[in-house]
């Protein structure tokens, strides 16, 4: 089960803290996205409880971007779970060929998935009751505010909407839900609707998303039931000199910041 | 330009049919991707105006798949506009990654995307100023209704909130729509809202749409400016036998029930 091997590295690392890899050739050190990536794994792995490929960046680097993506996440340690940021989302019968692309051929231990489908481009990834489904509720860009903050018909946002049927699609317990750092009144919102489903909360970093109230809304009442992504603030931590160590004591810093949030929450709870 | 390679191809084949590329190794008369799906396009490619791989199906394949789509494809003549049939949406810089895949290493003419990352999920895309960005609106699935026709306060249902943001974003004259044969109320409400844009009309053949009334809601006054996706209904026309004489068939048959349909909104108009 995704949930058991999240929470089983979040306690052996006592990290909170996902580790996004997003190999952005203008803002890496060198060219070579494996040793790079390699390098940052390396320097990070007894610091996170996951680490988080965006595939979008594997594949602007050509036809070859998802062999690159299986040699950089070589070294990711076998009990550090792999969730692969991917966003797909399609009919039911497409769906099925995501899933089996994300799980079968890949292997991730999780996926973020888009619910402009409905419930069957969501199932066929629910259907993989061990791993995990990340249902994309609401974003930390801009633009996110167009769509996701649409107002219901007596009812609140659309992004409570999407919160409202993911926890119906847990049917296997594996469903967990995206909510962006920027907006902690709606990850709070977020986990008032889902009190037992795991968060994923990016946009910490690059974004400038309030770490602090970040997690104070995602985690649950055990202080529990989250991980907060950093992307950009960890690998370009530094762009050049010692940037391995650098992205070390980046991650360092944000398990750091999130760990005294949590023992806050804990001591007030 | 996307919309008018389109047209010329149109034009020039007579035909508003496109066939869609999802190889289902279910569904395929033999396993050999590459020659089944090239001989398909062989025996189809003088009566379509597009071809739309499905990736899901290519990603399903294997860490090769995405080679194995552009062997498939080699027999696409020049004239005839790919589609990338992908439905990728993300925040602004990760979508400007997945642009880069689908535009610049896989030089596809026109992609769909996914709106619930709202307009910086879609921007990316469309600032590839030559190429057709197709905004996923009104799917052709059950699941479907979920999300896409939830009841906006003050308004229609949240798929018409975003035809009328997709007629914003189109400020480069390459943004169209996906609305699913299946609904062709609901695809006459998106020409409504959207009179000048290219609609693609997916969901005909085993998702059962029906053909005729999605053709006369989805042209423009001039008989226009959509086309007909058949993936299942060409390719697996026969599973076995003279599997491509089959498909050519069908695509035969498809083409002229939607150049009929043309004829008496003409002819009526």
């Amino acid at each position: 089960m995704f949930v058991d091997k999240l929470r089983a590295a979040q306690r052996k690392n006592e990290s909170y803290l996902c580790v996004g890899l997003d190999p952005d050739p203008d803002l890496m050190p060198h060219k070579d996205v494996v040793s790079f990536l390699s390098e940052v794994i390396d320097a990070t792995k007894d610091l996170v409880c996951a680490y988080k490929p965006n595939l979008a960046f594997f594949e602007a680097l050509g036809i070859g971007g998802m062999q690159t993506m299986l040699e950089s996440i070589k070294g990711v340690p076998s009990n550090i779970p792999l969730i692969a940021d991917a966003k797909r989302g399609d009919i039911g019968n497409t769906a099925r060929f995501y899933a089996k692309a994300l799980f079968d051929v890949y292997d991730f231990d999780a996926a973020t998935v888009n619910p402009y489908g409905g419930r069957d481009a969501v199932q066929p990834f629910a259907d993989y009751a061990d791993r995990g489904v990340l249902v994309w509720c609401r974003s930390s860009n801009p633009g996110a505010a167009d769509v996701q903050d649409v107002r219901i018909q007596d009812g609140g946002a659309l992004y409570e909407e999407i919160a409202e049927r993911a926890r119906e699609w847990n049917e296997h317990g594996n469903v967990g839900l995206v909510a962006g750092a920027t907006w902690p009144e709606q990850i709070a919102r977020v986990r008032e609707i889902c009190p037992g489903q795991v968060i994923l909360v990016p946009g910490v970093g690059a974004q400038e998303g309030e770490l602090e109230s970040a997690v104070q809304a995602a985690a649950d009442a055990r202080g529990d039931g989250f991980l907060v992504n950093a992307s950009r603030g960890v690998l370009y931590a530094s762009r050049a000199g010692d940037y391995a160590g650098n992205a070390r004591r980046a991650a360092e810093s944000l398990r750091g910041r999130i760990n005294l949030t949590r023992d806050a929450i804990l001591t007030r709870g």
